[in-house]
C-alpha cells in the first residue's frame, strides 16, 4: 500500500491539533469567578493542557471525516476523550496507585497541587467529559448523538472499560498472565477507550452497520498495538523520550507483552496488529459506493495506524 | 397546611426503596465473568448496596411522580443520583481527603478494600451512573430524555456542581466564611445534586416552565436545608445515630452553620427553608388544570421536605 505523503498528514494533524487544542483551552477548568479562589480548575487545565499526544481527539476526529460525520459534534467527542484519559491519569499517578511523580515531562497533578485537589480533579474531569457532550443546543448536536456519545463513552470509562482493566491491573503485579489474559486486561485498560474514540468519531455521522463492524475492528487492532508498542518503549525508550518514568514495568513487575514474549515476538505482534488495522480500513473503503473518495476519507485512520505502531513515545 | 398521614407515606417511601434497592442490585457491580476474581465490583457493590436513606433516588421518584413521567427512565435516574452520591463519599473518606474510615456503621471502602481499590471503584460509579442514564433500549428511555438527564447530571456532579463544592470545602478548613460563601459551598457540594434530582425526576416527563422552575425552587430549598440539618446534627446526634463519626465538623474546624449561626439560628433557618420549599409546592400545584390530582401528585415531595427537616441523621 502507498504511504500517506508525510507532508499531508503533518498538515491534516497539526489542523486538527490546533482546534483541539483551542477548544480544550477553552472548555476546561474554566470556572465561574465564585470558583476562581480555589485551585481545582487550575488542577484540571495542568492535568490536560499543553501535554499529550491527543491521539484519542485525533481518532475521534478522523473516524467522523471517514463516515463526513458532523465536525461540532466531533470536537466535542473529541475532548471529551481526551478528559477522560487525563482524569485517568491523574489517578493511576496517585500515591495509592503508581505512585508516579513525572509525566509528560512535569510534575504529576498531586505532587503539584496535592493528592485532594488531584482526586477531585480527576473526577471533575470525568463529569466535564459527560458535559461536554451535552450541550444545550440541541441543534448544533442532536439529542439522539448526544445520548449515543454519552453511551459510548460511559462504557469505555467504566467497570466493563478503562477503570475495570486498571482494577485488573491492580490485581495483576506480580501474578503470571497468559497472553489471553494479558490481552483481555489491556483490552480493557486503554483498547476500551481508544476504540470508543473511532467509535464516537462514528457516531457523529451516520454509518452502516458494516462501516461500524470495520471501524470497531480497525479500533480494536489499533488499541492493542498502542498496548504492544507501550511494553516495547518501556524498556527500549529513556525517561527523556518518554516524558515519564521508563522501566517501571519491570521495577514493578508488572506483566507485559515483553516479558510474556519477548523483544523480537512483540514487534511482531506489533506489526501484525498494525496490518489488522489496515485491512479493517480497506473493507470500509470497499464498502463505500464511491472508492476513489473514500480512500481519501479513511486516509487520517490509516496514518494514524502507522503513527501508533511507528511512534518513539 | 394538614400533614400528611404517615401511613401513606410510610408505605409509599418502602414501595419505591424496594425498588431502588433491587434495582441497584442488579445494576451495580456485577460485571462480566473475566472480571470476578479482581474485586472492583465487590467494592462497587459494597459502596452503594444496603445504606444510605436514598433520598436522592426518592426525590427522583417524587419529582417523576409530581409531573407524571416515565417510571421506568425516573428509576433509572434514580439509581444514577444514588451512584454519584456514593462515589462521593468513596472518595471523599480517602486518606487524602476527611479520612474517615467509618461510615453508615461500617467501614469506609478504603480500610474493606484498600486505597487503589476505593479509588478505582469511585471512578466506575460515576462511569456507572452515566451507563444507566444512556440504555441501548431507545423505546424505553427515548433519546431525548437519556441527553437531558446526562445533562442535568454530569452538571450537578462537576466542577460547577459537586465537585467544585468540595474543592471549596477543601481550601475553607480553618478559614472564616461569612454565610454568603457557606451558603455557596454548600449549594455546590450537596444542593446541586439534591436540586439536579428534582430535575432529572422533572425531566423523566414534560414539565412546563413554570413548573420546572417550581420544581427547581423546591429542590433548592430542601438542597441548602438538609445541609443545615447535617450541621445541626453534626453537634446535635452522636456517632451511633448518624452511623458516622459526629463532632468531626469541629475537630477539623471547619465552617458550618451552627459555628456561624449558632445552634439556635442554624434551627431557625431550616425551618424557613422548610416553608420555601413547601412554598414551591404550592405554586406547584396551582399550576396544575387540576388541583385537587395535583395536590396528591406532590404529596410525597412535601413528605421528603418534612422528612429532610425532620430526619434524626
Amino acid at each position: 500500500m502507498k504511504p500517506v505523503p508525510e507532508w499531508s498528514m503533518r498538515a491534516w494533524m497539526d489542523e486538527r491539533l490546533t482546534r483541539v487544542e483551542h477548544a480544550l483551552q477553552e472548555w476546561v477548568g474554566v470556572d465561574e469567578p465564585e470558583h476562581l479562589d480555589v485551585v481545582l480548575g487550575l488542577a484540571m487545565r495542568y492535568a490536560v493542557l499543553d501535554g499529550g499526544k491527543r491521539l484519542r481527539p485525533l481518532l475521534v476526529l478522523a473516524a467522523c471525516e471517514a463516515v463526513r460525520g458532523e465536525a461540532d459534534a466531533a470536537l466535542r467527542a473529541a475532548c471529551a476523550t481526551e478528559l477522560i484519559h487525563a482524569y485517568s491519569l491523574v489517578h493511576d499517578d496517585m500515591p495509592c496507585m503508581d505512585n508516579d511523580v513525572l509525566r509528560r515531562g512535569k510534575p504529576t497533578v498531586h505532587v503539584q497541587f496535592g493528592e485532594a485537589q488531584a482526586l477531585l480533579a480527576g473526577d471533575a474531569l470525568q463529569a466535564l467529559a459527560f458535559e461536554l457532550l451535552t450541550p444545550d443546543d440541541e441543534v448544533a448536536v442532536p439529542v439522539g448523538m448526544q445520548a449515543r456519545l454519552c453511551r459510548l463513552l460511559a462504557r469505555a470509562a467504566g467497570s466493563s472499560g478503562m477503570a475495570g482493566g486498571q482494577a485488573i491491573d491492580l490485581a495483576s503485579v506480580g501474578v503470571k498472565l497468559d497472553e489471553e489474559r494479558l490481552r483481555q486486561m489491556h483490552r480493557l485498560k486503554t483498547g476500551a477507550l481508544l476504540q470508543a474514540s473511532v467509535m464516537m468519531g462514528a457516531a457523529c455521522g451516520h454509518p452502516t452497520q458494516a462501516q461500524q463492524a470495520a471501524l470497531s475492528d480497525y479500533g480494536a487492532a489499533i488499541g492493542l498495538a498502542f498496548q504492544v508498542v507501550d511494553d516495547i518503549l518501556d524498556v527500549t525508550a529513556d525517561s527523556a523520550t518518554l516524558g515519564k518514568t521508563a522501566g517501571k514495568d519491570a521495577v514493578q513487575d508488572k506483566p507485559t507483552y515483553v516479558s510474556l514474549l519477548g523483544l523480537a515476538r512483540a514487534q511482531a505482534h506489533a506489526r501484525e496488529l498494525h496490518a489488522q488495522a489496515l485491512a479493517a480500513l480497506a473493507r470500509l473503503r470497499n464498502l463505500s459506493p464511491n472508492q476513489s473518495s473514500e480512500l481519501d476519507q479513511t486516509r487520517a485512520l490509516r496514518a494514524l495506524a502507522d503513527l501508533v505502531v511507528e511512534r518513539a513515545h
